[in-house]
């Protein structure tokens, strides 16, 4: 860690601090060319035509943050850190970043582009910490869909597929948000209906089945809910699907209405620019948690004001740190430095001002790094 | 008050400042056990099972600044707090907390669990207050519902019922956010209508009758914009009963054109995290007024960021302050203590910029704390 | 430039940068009477009764920064300020403070109550500037149906009509945000639709033609992607016609991914407090650009959070400045003034920190001040 990242009260608990990054993927397996890479610094769909996707707050972050962790000056230029990038490899990238994230636990989410990514195990190997799974709800369904030929034989077979996927498991992840949107009917659907949403699966797919039938995606987020892990849901800011207003996690709120008697974990991810919002369902709903995610890393220097309004009306037991990096390791490392400076600063300027105890403002540093997922996900 | 609580240019005037409390309920009757108080310093349910309410922004706030009202330290810890809470009994407690809160008048919102808590002249007595009342146009309806055996009865007696009820009081207040929702058809409702719905509930009813028909709650409404006595509508934030994406003050502005030649005053209250369109509304429409109540004690440290934003579009003779305080005492007190800090924080700094005169800031911290309140209410 | 008026590492580029105001109106033509002028100076449709329209954010604005280049004191009082601006007459108010707002381009929309401001020519005489020309598409069809007595003419003849009112302009804009919402069908309408869809407008219409039917509104916005123009579409915070929550920016999303294969940059405009959803728009679409425009000046000592807030995901290269100026030239200068003073603030503040190189800073100004505008309208 930067020796000048963190300053104040809270400093030195925040750059020692052993994070839980409870939602997270892979880092990339090799390396990859620029426009690849620009790609996938940015949660749209592909680098900007009006210039470089290092023209934003996650490119200077990386510029600022990542570059000595690799050897150059903070603010390195984005062709000098690109070629020495290159001349280090994917692997040692990946054991510097990685190795500076003080991050000893990784649950790493495999649902998406897993060949390009390290696998779980792998990813543990590089950082030196150990990684748990969590397992995309939707990925078990296509892979079933690929075998079966009815929709009768589906609804048969899902829930012990899902259990066998989930094994060794600590959680599982929905994405009915950017396939659906949060705005469908929250009763768990009739296993009729289920049946047909199948058929009109199988019949659409050539090859491939791409899971975005409403109601076959209720189906496998209330099979989430009778597995009962933690159950993951992404929730506002990152993905180019969605119709972002449509995942705002206020639409849940019917649906947390009859999921809250389970006592199943609900885990929404990321929320930008609803965190708020989610912050207010972490109040209301005892079976609520949440996190800011993905904003950090893509907000920048602007971290410490979301972080901010992260810590507002929700329990500090009820949130938790994640970076959900996917592929670069810049991303990984960043989401932990982001976090712990923001946190901090916010924080401790609390403490400063003597709104908060040092004490208190120490042990909700621990509980949001770290103990609520050792808690929640039972670590 | 606490010397150390307020600095800058404005902390003397902040800390003086006589506040009517716009929108409040009474203090505590009697002691409680831990956990119901526990679920009184949340608008969640019930305390989570993941920990205690202390947990949190207001417990925090409550530990850090009614601790030395009360003889502790400040940040006294949790448990020692309620063991001393105890020991001086509800009385007492009350006593320190309403004399410290520097809140010379509360206007007394008497519906909601009225039996709990303090009457307004009981309040008015512990605090060396006036206490004014505001009506729950809900709990008329409640109350006549229970003495009626028809729509048409209903009908012809309500708007009577509700003067009576009103003789001394100078506002009305609507729950429609968390029972129906702002989303309703904006129009004044037919008799016919109305009389059909009220045989609804009637129907419905097994003993004590609470009013949840659309319909019903939007003649209601229409019946308060006719008493002519400013308005209260719940707004945003509050109640697990709410879908809080419809309690969005938005979604009133077609109801809000058809009211605003009335020149009934609407008082949008809390609205967090939706104050700043709720600002945007008290500038659009001439008889909208707005406050961020009860969001500021929940946000606790953070309440300046939030009282920041409530000072963006809205004119700054539109804006009002309360505590929304019910129950523990703990909210009075902290409500204007809070905001107090974060206006005179935030103003301040202004002032120190050179932004604001001084005067200027003092002028708008008279008009936000009592003289808005003052001229709407006629007082 | 007031020189007091910006600090930090970043006071001085932002003292001299030459701005582009993407967005903006003429200049008021002759004195109005001090009414007129407070209407003027809120978005709301009238003064308030509540007081005066400089018991405000930017009713403050105008005392502390507008009355020293008037040849007052900071902070004068309205009645003053009133006085004396009355005593030097529009044209030397003018001349004052458009000559101190250090915007050398302004791209000027002319749709909106033409005749009580200055055209682009007189506007750019003054101000010792260049003003290039941004058409409205309802207005350009408002005086079509004027001429026309069918539907089939009007779509026969729109498209040469516009590209005659646009032959020197460099962009065109859509108000359908507050004359429909962005909830609208987002397909282009079929030619029968439309001429339909006109002969309602032609029947409605006793003399002037106010456009508003949703299908007519969508085929204008069409008919501006196919001028292939910057498309300036005003969004979120601006208008009291609007309903607010029809006009938050994400409700394009459906209609932006038919658009963006066209390459035409769509500007969205003000997004308060639709902002941050702006700036992930601007993330997600390649096409996609934004401003936080009128917010700026409204919300006055407030904007160094909401210029903070527009930093946040989308690249540097997708971001423009604008005052959305209309009549008082207190608004053309009070927009550039806040926005280099909010800016410097607070990209400063990170310079100072640590988190981004003063080169990369200047180079980030200077995009969102000029360059992005001078590469999408071809300056």
């Amino acid at each position: 860690m930067d020796p000048q990242a963190y300053g104040g009260p809270l400093g030195e608990v925040a750059a020692g601090l052993p994070l839980v990054d409870h939602h997270v993927h892979g880092a990339l397996r090799a390396s990859v060319d620029r426009p690849t890479f620009e790609s996938m610094i940015t949660e749209g769909p592909r680098p900007h035509s009006a210039g470089t996707a290092f023209d934003s707050q996650v490119g200077f972050a990386i510029r600022r943050w990542c570059a000595p962790v690799l050897g150059l000056e903070p603010h390195a230029r984005a062709d000098e850190y690109w070629e020495h990038r290159c001349a280090l490899g994917e692997e040692e990238v990946n054991r510097r970043l990685l190795g500076a994230a003080g991050t000893p636990t990784y649950l790493v989410e495999t649902g998406y582009l897993g060949d390009a990514v390290l696998t779980p195990e792998e990813h543990a190997d590089v950082a030196g910490a150990e990684a748990r799974e969590v397992v995309r709800l939707e990925t078990v369904a296509e892979q079933l869909l690929a075998s079966v030929d009815s929709g009768a034989a589906f609804v048969a077979q899902y829930p012990s597929a899902l259990a066998d996927a989930t094994r060794s498991a600590v959680g599982t992840k929905s994405i009915i948000a950017y396939r659906a949107g949060f705005d469908v009917d929250p009763a768990r659907p009739g296993d009729d209906d289920v049946v047909r949403a199948v058929e009109r699966q199988l019949r659409a797919a050539d090859g491939r089945v791409r899971v975005d039938d409403p109601v076959l995606l209720r189906y496998l987020l209330w099979c989430g809910v009778d597995r009962a892990l933690p159950l993951q849901l992404h929730s506002g800011y990152g993905d180019p699907d969605l119709d972002l207003h449509r995942a705002n996690p206020l639409l849940l709120m019917p649906w947390l209405r009859r999921v809250e008697p389970s006592g199943v974990p609900v885990m929404l991810l990321h929320n930008y620019p609803f965190h708020r919002e989610a912050g207010y369902l972490a109040q209301m709903f005892d079976n609520v948690y949440f996190d800011i995610g993905l904003g950090i890393n893509y907000v920048g220097s602007q971290s410490p004001q979301v972080i901010a309004e992260s810590l507002e009306v929700a329990p500090f037991t009820k949130q938790l740190y994640s970076s959900d990096a996917w592929g670069p390791s810049e991303l990984h490392f960043l989401g932990a430095l982001l976090w712990r400076r923001g946190v901090s600063r916010v924080v401790g300027q609390w403490v400063q001002e003597g709104e908060w105890a040092l004490h208190d403002a120490e042990r909700v540093l621990r509980l949001i790094g770290s103990e609520n997922a050792r808690r929640v996900y039972r670590l």
